[in-house]
């Protein structure tokens, strides 16, 4: 098997900073002179704030890229069948940007609750890692990641609720949505 | 007591992704518009791609400032003089800057380290909290934050590490640097 050098990156838990974390690493990567594409798997995680300022360093050289791709989810038991076809065009999405070598970091982001969700399987997720290029850094968020998710990982952090302001009544507050 | 609408955020951990949730946090409410303010308590913790990033939006509107305060650490039984100087320093900076009100969100980086390594005392920070605006969130980074610190805080995140490259031999790469 040919040797990888990127790194598969998995943040899940069920506490904050999971995305904001890959976020992070996006900005890191970006300044670092990588390609970035972020990729969202399920809708309405990304708040404003983070979508205008990775646009806004997109114009500066087009390398941080973010596709919103997934349905956003609404309370309830709704069809899933839009959810569906919307994580399997991610996926192809996802395919054809690691095979077009364009980037040096892709992130998934929720991938893993849409296995979790059952809106795409832990084998077509480890069918598109199999085929990334050798160098490719792959960010993969999302609580309760597969078993075989974490099994192909290098690098898994778990982010951990520890105390949460809803519990004190707090609401959420722009600019530090949570 | 006058009530605060700010919060105070804890990440702590283990783990990797307490300073790039941070990171996240800090681009997220700069895209929302507010003023952001990092203070490192302890240097070599940032990596070049994450400055040049926080750099690049900070020349667009000056909104997002990086001081590098804290002293960066050797290994080995090193005076520990010149390192409580340079956190009481950041201390008095972080004061300051509560008290211009010039800022929304104030990120002390490796604070709890600082003071797990006492070179501040915890009671120096709950002094800290104690006078900030009543408006202002402030996000404490670093691991094993004092129980008095995680009391203070309305949203605690712990970072817990499942899996390193370094148990697989791989090395650190640039750009994902962790």
């Amino acid at each position: 098997m040919e040797e990888k050098n990127g790194l598969i990156i998995v943040h899940t838990g069920n506490g904050k900073g999971k995305t904001t974390a890959a976020l992070g690493l996006a900005i890191r990567a970006w300044g670092d002179g990588l390609r970035v594409l972020i990729l969202q798997f399920i809708k309405g995680q990304w708040k404003y704030g983070e979508i205008t300022a990775l646009n806004k360093l997109n114009e500066i050289d087009g390398r941080m890229e973010l596709r919103r791709l997934g349905k956003g989810f609404q309370r309830g038991a709704e069809d899933k069948t839009e959810h569906i076809e919307a994580c399997h065009e991610a996926l192809k999405e996802a395919a054809a940007a690691m095979e077009s070598n364009n980037y040096d970091l892709i992130i998934l982001d929720e991938i893993n609750y849409a296995v979790k969700f059952g809106l795409i399987t832990v084998d077509e997720v480890k069918e598109l890692l199999a085929h990334r290029p050798k160098d490719l850094h792959v960010v993969m968020t999302g609580r309760e990641a597969a078993r075989e998710v974490i099994d192909m990982a290098d690098l898994v952090t778990e982010m951990t609720l520890i105390k949460h302001p809803y519990q004190q009544g707090i609401k959420a507050q722009k600019g530090i949505e949570f």
